[in-house]
């Protein structure tokens, strides 16, 4: 996978052969965006397993349960990891017990999640090109984080919409916070973007506001790590800030996700757990330091945007529109 | 002075001898803050002019002016700095000619201003204190940027309130954002707030909206480097979006500067001229490059906060409520 931690300065693409390696790059951030890690998680199960294909199934599901919990406790928050494990878990549990087929049951799984990753991206995408502004005025689209092609097998998701209006010729361009503490709107989406040739621009996340009160921003859409059922979405910190300003300046707010982010089991966002990261991210190192040792920090790494502050939900099933109601399985 | 550039790892103090030193450390905010860079332009225009004491007024008066064009030039977006320098170039002008005294005239006038700037600092403090919460529960104060000692000779503005609460036994601790690009709410700040052993929490700038959420901010009290007569006030980009988030919130939205900071030439907002700074601040020298080469950067280094959105202002003359008008001088 490409070590994102690198970009934009260098492209380097890391080959993980043990579940240590697969665990550490998934915590460091090498690959993340709630989609692409559920696709690494998988890949990293079967990887992880490789060296266990002939246990008997009893043995083999055993190790598999083991490696999927370590994997999936790297990263809380985001539901799509759990959901890609626990996935590949049950094929293996559901099949009979045939010797040398479980490693070939779970590879095929975790490939077919691959798969319909990519898919469901350019479903999200043509869903959303319905919310963009029609006519031959260019589009400003606000977005926060990375969403895009780095957090999927595809072409993202909030920024999947611009991906395919770029390719039908329609004038696109986005603004991207820098999204403190990681910076992944600076390094990430401006790195892609700049990449497909689709004008982008970085701002301070406090500047944003200042932008739309000046008519910048045509419409705003984010990704999503886990959305509750009543459509609270949890998503990286500073998501929830824009939703209050998009309302304040009359500007429509979309969160694009697939439906593998829905969450039916927590009925709103009071009960998804927010990721605490380390003081360091935001008070930086000994030679660089931003914060003086006495000072406390608080590095919450996401927020929750209640369900009221968003106009729409694209998913790779359609537009949903408010009330939500994500119990639909 | 101190070199704010290298706060909070080191405490350097700078000895500003030539025009050219002076303007290079206001323009690269080795000083910074609105009421220090008016007290730092004071002492800069005296300490260029010593040379040249000894010429005929009208000469001393030539000389002054194009100094004091020089000093302006370097942040134009704070009114105190020609606000100050203006003062000093009328003491020359108001006096009769008599050689040898015009350097001990503007020295007077600046050193008036210092003490004037000290003095402001702790009235606005006891303004500002009748805002706070009463009580003996824990004040929880949010701030922007550095509107603190450093910003100013004395205790500060936004800070004054905070430490003569503290001073009296007041239980107060102060939330800020850290403040990029260039982080004085991280580095500064939460610099001499622990220095005073006030209690403090670092933030980025986006998490702030989730604290005020939470219920954790119970008011803000900002900075302001120009306010127009209808009490639009400009200030450190970031400083609007924590207008619009506490009006959200139903939280309090205070501005506290001096008078000089008043501008009534401007009717509002509109008129304020915003200072764009340069590319790097945002996207990172090459070996830490934040932004890949591609992308635009756009980095104003203000905002204009509506007067709407303001709960008050307070300034050395007391605590102004909507509607403002500024006009009086």
């Amino acid at each position: 996978m490409i070590d994102q931690t690198l970009l934009p300065e260098r492209l380097v693409e890391r080959d993980l052969r043990t579940l240590e390696e697969s665990c550490d790059a998934i915590r460091r951030l090498v690959v993340r965006g709630a989609p692409a890690i559920g696709v690494a998680g998988a890949m990293a199960l079967v990887v992880s397993l490789m060296p266990f294909a002939g246990l008997p199934r009893a043995d083999f599901l055993e190790r598999a349960r083991a490696h999927a919990a370590r994997l999936a406790a790297t990263r809380p928050t985001a539901v799509n990891l759990s959901w890609a494990l626990q996935r590949l878990i049950r094929r293996v549990d559901d099949m009979a017990d045939a010797p040398g087929d479980q490693l070939g049951a779970i590879r095929a799984e975790a490939t077919a999640i691959l798969e319909e990753d990519r898919a469901m991206c350019r479903r999200i995408g043509e869903y959303g090109l319905t919310l963009m502004p029609a006519g031959p005025a260019e589009a400003h689209v606000l977005t926060h984080c990375n969403a895009g092609a780095l957090a999927t097998s595809g072409i993202g998701t909030a920024l999947a919409p611009v991906y395919i209006a770029a390719e039908r010729g329609r004038a696109v361009s986005v603004i991207v916070g820098e999204t403190r503490p990681v910076l992944q709107g600076a390094r990430l989406t401006a790195w892609e973007l700049s990449r497909a040739s689709i004008p982008v621009t970085v701002v301070t996340d406090s500047a944003v506001a200042s932008l739309m009160r000046a008519g910048r921003i045509d419409l705003v859409i984010v990704g999503a790590d886990r959305i509750a059922a009543n459509g609270d979405t949890a998503n990286k910190v500073g998501t929830y800030a824009l939703a209050v300003l998009a309302r304040a300046h009359g500007i429509s707010f979309h969160v694009a996700a697939p439906t593998s982010t829905f969450d039916p089991r927590l009925a709103d966002g009071t009960e998804i757990v927010i990721e605490q990261r380390e003081r360091a991210e935001v008070a930086g190192a000994p030679g660089a330091l931003a914060v003086p040792p006495e000072a406390e920090v608080e590095n919450p790494a996401f927020d929750v945007t209640p369900a009221g502050l968003i106009t729409s939900v694209i998913s790779d099933r359609g537009v949903h529109r408010p009330p939500f109601d994500f119990h639909v399985s």
